[in-house]
């Protein structure tokens, strides 16, 4: 049940594996809503994207595969938007005895997770200004509250990337480590790349980059601009 | 020492680690001449690209990790130039003991390995006519005398692909794999994807992808093109 501005991309890609479409406003509250008046008529089960412990702890299983490769990561950096990604990850690794920091990364056009880190309570932002971030996956007005307890208690801090910097990320993976990554996904490299300041330091850091859905035509325009990048590792 | 038609990403690359480019013309004779006359003058040690035991043995390391990674590989595809890489991978895991069937993948327009393997001798062709495939890494006239020997003995086909092949082969490993591949690593996807009725059948088949050094402009004109990919894995 993807948002009126829900990429093209995705949609397609939801439709080719034999899902029914139904398109709904931009807010969250009324997908939900609509989401749950159809399970109620048709008996399915709904799927929630953050705010629920199943999805916390299957997404807490990236937090153990991290472990699992690199026991002695000191910096975790994940991308946030509803806040469950990074809940999974942070109470995997706290939970686990890591001593790695945890650090949120965000648009600066939807930091609804840091204005709440940093009030101490859910601050919920306009769709029309989270919507105007080009990383769709992270447009969420506000974290969900289960996300919000996890987040206070298991995450360092949360930094947030411009747009500019997300496309500059992005080019920089395709050229320089040869991976598409989408706008969501490149926060974090955004991160390291440009807010280094304002990282812990680290001798073995990681940077989740989730998700790979990159519109071509957004590709197209970042490579006509590329220099012609090094190519070097 | 790139020939005068040498990508300019690659070029910048070498120079950015401190090396001076000293471009000569585009056969591969002239090349090593000048190399030779260079490494006379100035003690230098030439670093063949492909017509070298050592070169072979080096290459030979990707064929033991493919069979580290799966022992029970059936089919290996891989990209043919001067066949540096494909006489170490083949001898590699023919040598120890593995049933994969070797299948060299080169573009129709510098097919000279192809045509080499079913002749059973080496046939060279004009610096013209390689030159014009986008494959620039695979733009080779001949296959070396040492590549020959080793391609008749652990090689099982050759097969060659279009240079639309290798675009479309380039877009679907971005869009789909969230890989970025330059067109002479393309080719044994391209291989892969077009050609299954000239491939053995296969249960466990590895497509080695070797070069991502792509043209930023060439991925712009490609995913200006581009439908909008599946993003399904």
């Amino acid at each position: 049940m993807p948002p009126r501005n829900a990429p093209q991309l995705k949609v397609r890609a939801t439709a080719a594996l034999g899902a029914e479409i139904i398109t709904v406003g931009a807010g969250s509250t009324e997908r939900l809503r609509r989401a749950q008046e159809l399970a109620a008529q048709h008996g399915y089960a709904v799927v929630p994207p953050y705010n629920d412990e199943q999805i916390i702890a299957g997404q807490g299983t990236v937090g153990l595969e991290i472990l699992e490769d690199l026991p002695d990561v000191d910096l975790v950096l994940v991308p946030t938007g509803g806040g469950g990604l990074i809940s999974g990850i942070a109470s995997a690794l706290k939970l686990s005895g890591s001593r790695a920091k945890i650090i949120g990364i965000e648009p600066e056009l939807a930091n609804d997770a840091q204005q709440s880190f940093r009030k101490g309570e859910i601050v919920e932002l306009p769709a029309e200004r989270v919507s105007s971030t080009l990383a769709d996956g992270l447009r969420t007005q506000s974290v969900g509250p289960i996300n919000f307890e996890h987040i206070r208690k298991f995450v360092d801090d949360m930094i947030t990337v411009t747009e500019d910097e997300i496309r500059s990320a992005m080019r920089d993976m395709a050229m320089n480590a040869h991976l598409v990554a989408e706008p969501s996904g490149a926060v974090t490299f955004a991160a390291w790349l440009f807010h280094q300041k304002e990282l812990p330091e680290s001798e073995k850091a990681v940077v989740v980059v989730s998700g790979g859905n990159a519109d071509p035509r957004l590709l197209a325009e970042l490579f006509a601009t590329e220099p012609g990048g090094t190519g070097l590792q």
